[in-house]
Parts: C-alpha cells; structure tokens; sequence
C-alpha cells in the first residue's frame, strides 16, 4: 500500500536544503512513500534534478515566523499551514516540520482529530540520559495545565510508541516531580499517581536527576516543569561544552589535553545533540505527527523521516485506537 | 550591639562535625556575635575543648528526617524546631540550618512572622551561570502556585538583597518562563509582567537558557517551575561531571589529557558546586533565615554564617519593612 507523509520544508534556522536533501534520499529509497513537499519549488526541483513518481511538490515559501499571536498560525497562509491542510485532504498518514514548535502543537491540535478516548495531545521529545540510554518524556509543552488523567492517558500512548521506538518493553517509568515525598507537587499529579500505582513498572515522583540519571524509561509531566526540564537540561549540557571549548583554547598545555579526550568529547557533544535523538512526537493524535529540531542537518531530517516510517509500519495510530476502545469497554 | 545567630547544627549528609568546626571559627572571629548552637552537647563540647563566652548550646540529638508527612516538622521535637522556637525566644537576628528543605520553609513561614505588605515567603539560592556571575532565583520551592503580586514583592526583596550580596546594583532581571512569547505561561507571570514592564531593568520573559548564560541579575518564578529549573540545572552539571570523570579514566591517552586539562576541571567544578555559592535566603520574613546546602563543608558552613552576618549588619529586615510601607503609602 502506498503511504503518504507531508513534510512542511521550510526552516528559519538552517533553510530548507537540508530537508530536500532528506526528502530526496528518503524518496528514492522508499518507493512505497508518497511524499508531498511543501516548500519553494525551484529551490526543490534544483535540488532533485528530477522529480520521481512519488513526490508532490506543493509551493509555498510562506514561512511561518514566531509571532507574539498564536492565532497568526490559523490565520497566514504559510508552509506550516498548508502542510496541516494537505495532510486532511490527501489523508496522509505523517506530517514532518521542523517549524516554531508552539505553532506547529496549536496546528496539529486544531486540525488533527484525536484519538479516541484521549482528553488532550502531548508534545513528547526522545531525550538522551547521561547513561547511553534514551527516555520519553510527555508533555513538554503543549498543555500547560493539566488533569490527572491526562497523565495516565498518556502513559499508555507512551508506553506503545516506547515498544515500536526502542524494539522493548520499559521497565519503569514516573511523574516528574519537585521532590518524591507524597505530599509534593500538583494536586493532578498526586491523583495520576494513585492510578499509576496499580502498574508494576511506575516508581512513583521522580526528580530531574532522575531522569538525567537515566532512571526512568518514560517521564510523565504537566508541559510546563516539562518544558522547564526539557530547555533546562538542553542548555545546561549547552553550556558545558562551549565552556569546555573555551578552557581548552586557553593554552597550550590545555590545547593538548583538549586533543587527548577529542574523540570521547565529540561523542559526548553526540550524545547530548537534540539532532541525534530524533523528532518529537505530538501523541494523542489520528495521524504521526513530528517536529523536527529547528537545527536538523540532513541526518537529522532522515532520521525524523524513517521515524515517521517506523511509527506507520508498526500500525500504532490503529493500535492506540484499539487500547483505547478496550480500555474504555473494561472501564480501565 | 550584640546581635544573635541560631545554627541547627544536625545534617543528615555529612553529619554536624563541619557545622561546629565553622561555629568555632565564626565565634572566634566574631566576638559581638552570639551563636546559640543546636545540637549534640558533647559532640560541640569536644570539638570546641573550651565554650567561648558568646556561645551558647542548646542540647538536642533529634534530627528532622525526610518525612511522608510535613506536619511532622511542627510535632517532632527536633533540632530545627527547637532552633526555630530559640530564634524567637532569645530574639535573635538570624537562623542557620542544613537540613531538609521542605520542613525548613515549613518552619520558616510558620514560625516566623512576614515583613508588612509581603503576602508570601519565598526560597531564593544565588545561583551560578557559565560566565563566573551569579544570580538570584525566587521562588525555588516554597510556592507551588503563586499570584501575581508574589512575583512583584519578591522583585523588590530580591533587589535589596542583591546590593548587599554583591555590592553593587542589578542590571537586569526577568520572569522564569517556558517561551519569551506574550502569549506563554502562567496567568500570574503574565500579569506580573505588566505590572514589572515599568521598571527599565525588566527584560520580560526568559527562558532557562538566559538564566544559564548569565543573561539576568533576578529571576522571578513560581516555586514549581524554579524548582525544576534548579534541580535540573544542578543534575545536569553532576551529570556532565561524572560524565568526564568517567571518560577521562578510560585509557592512558584520555588520563593524560584529563591531567592537562585538571586545574580548569577543577575550577569548572568548583563554579557549579553549590557548596561555593553560599546558602539559599527564606525571604519576606522578618528574621534572616538562610538553608546551607546539606553536603555543606566547614568552609561552605562559615561562609553561610558570614552571609547572615552581612545581611543583619546592612539592616535588610528594617530596609525592607521601610521599603514596603513606604510602597504602600505611595500606592506602589
């Protein structure tokens, strides 16, 4: 069967010419996708030299800006739009973007329909820990309030895109919290806690060490201490490595010691890059929907791609629906 | 003037043996300050081998554990409670403890009276940034929600405290939040920033990334999401620390670079280890109350007293109780 994936090209940090890189390969490669461009088209036909039977190229160099008005993403007639459109009426399977991320959740929750059984969807980065170990922490923004059975709807659509991402069952997961003691934290998450409780795998509130640490396989929060998290850990291993890079340029002696651990440092810099992790999935949602990181090189953009593809092949959209369905018929 | 400082010695890290060796020093070296001591009499009699004439030692081996219930700060007969009963009795101008943060604000806020005008304490560490300067971060735990005129009030303790710190004005301060966009955050935050835009050092909304990098003097946040940022940050440069030490004891080659590289690790350690940074002020009380860090030293220990010392002798309680009635009559 042919499957289709919309990728909304344009880019306010890199441009577009890694993401029809991306495309290019990815097209080639997978004869079976339709995949539906939606970008500058003489920058995308310079690109590909010849469009193959399985790409659409829809123009738009609209691109959508981060504005101080969420409703400008509705209203303006930009890439990012235009994708969300298409992905309806060609009823696509995936959508790929990697626009303003607050813009591209107010589009995917207005204009893709849930799933059912879902009270709200989440926004849900692959995040690296400092064991070579990766972990799924939802949400991170898109709700900034929430209800504990948001938390607890959550856990299950998190814990089956864990299965298909990882190829393994998890073996724990949490409720980010402000500290472990029961009485800490939001009034929704202490309720989450109390359903979560009955499964084996929940350890109860974790602290962001934790999830550094590598300790939970999913971290469940409200999108705001999520978002805090998710921008506070970016930028703190940020920090460190162009810290690290000026004292090693501070003399001679250092320049050696810097040249010594190059190797170890580079996979350190790997490690911790957003654009070796993979998109972010927007869960909770009829279709794959991800956002690519505002600074995706090529690789990165592949990656998201076949992510996309991996999700689609594992039937999860049709799998979620099916928990759901069953877990509201045995009034889970 | 003979001024008084009450220090619950007992530590659940590292034990009180730090706490009383800063004690002897501080007393030693301060003979116009009264330190009444918390704690095990004949651990503090042994170390001191003769109890100097501004001494006084209170007796109590009980410590403030963790616990499932915050009541039990108030019902247990411990040694922060008993400090916290002291600091009243005997009148004096400050408090000193290292141990479990929750139970201390707990504490702090009930036993202690609010400075006219401020509707809530808050929990402020000085923090340190990637570029060798400190700022203040409030609240960090004692709010879980906040209104708006929360973050007003704490901008104006905030501001005095920092004079007096640093000895010198601010530059800049700004909301903690999770986008620099209007439209992001809390209802609270938004509204604070109406009232904080008329000051010409507010820069508005920042992300965590501006606290790392230094960008802001005061960040203002609700305790939950400071919280999250705080331990996040913290566990992040663990995490990374931990992370090079481990890679550096990999081969000869990366040991040889790790020593090439030792006194800037060291000092790079040294800036993000909280130990260095001082104790975290309880602000918008009528007493200095200040939280050592639990795995406090006898350095960290008599730089916590020294900070306490410098606040009583530039009169911050009496500024702040001028500042805020002056505040009120002027309709501030």
């Amino acid at each position: 069967m042919q499957r289709k994936i919309v990728f909304d090209l344009l880019n306010i940090d890199n441009g577009e010419i890694f993401a029809i890189k991306a495309a290019k390969k990815f097209s080639e490669e997978n004869p079976n996708y339709s995949l539906i461009l939606v970008g500058n088209e003489k920058t995308i036909i310079k690109l590909f030299k010849t469009i193959p039977n399985n790409v659409k190229i829809i123009n738009n160099s609209s691109i959508l800006h981060k504005t101080a008005n969420p409703r400008d993403a509705l209203r303006l007639d930009t890439s990012m739009l235009q994708a969300f459109q298409l992905l309806s009426e060609e009823n696509a399977d995936g959508i790929l973007s990697s626009g303003d991320s607050g813009s591209y959740v107010i589009l995917a929750t207005l204009k893709v329909s849930r799933i059912n059984g879902i009270s709200r969807p989440a926004f849900m980065p692959i995040m690296p820990s400092i064991v070579n170990k990766h972990f799924l922490l939802l949400d991170v923004g898109a709700n900034i309030e929430i209800k504990s059975n948001y938390l607890v709807e959550w856990f299950k659509i998190a814990n089956e895109y864990y299965k298909i991402i990882f190829n393994r069952e998890i073996n724990s997961f949490g409720i980010l919290n402000i500290g472990t003691e029961d009485y800490k934290g939001l009034e929704a998450s202490k309720e989450a806690r109390e359903t979560l409780k009955l499964n084996n795998k929940f350890v109860g509130f974790v602290e962001p060490k934790d999830l550094i640490n590598g300790n939970v396989d999913i971290a469940l929060s409200d999108g705001y201490a999520g978002n805090i998290f998710l921008k506070t850990m970016e930028s703190s291993f940020l920090g460190v490595g162009s810290y690290l890079k000026k004292i090693i340029r501070k003399n001679l002696k250092t320049k050696i010691g810097g040249l010594l651990l190059k190797k170890e440092l580079n996979q350190f810099k790997k490690t911790f890059d957003y654009r070796n992790v993979g998109g972010a999935f927007i869960i909770g949602l009829n279709k794959i929907v991800v956002k690519a990181h505002g600074g995706s090189d090529e690789i990165a953009f592949y990656s998201a791609l076949k992510q996309i593809k991996n999700a689609i092949e594992n039937n999860i959209i049709e799998k979620l629906n099916t928990t759901f369905l069953m877990g509201e018929e045995n009034g889970e």
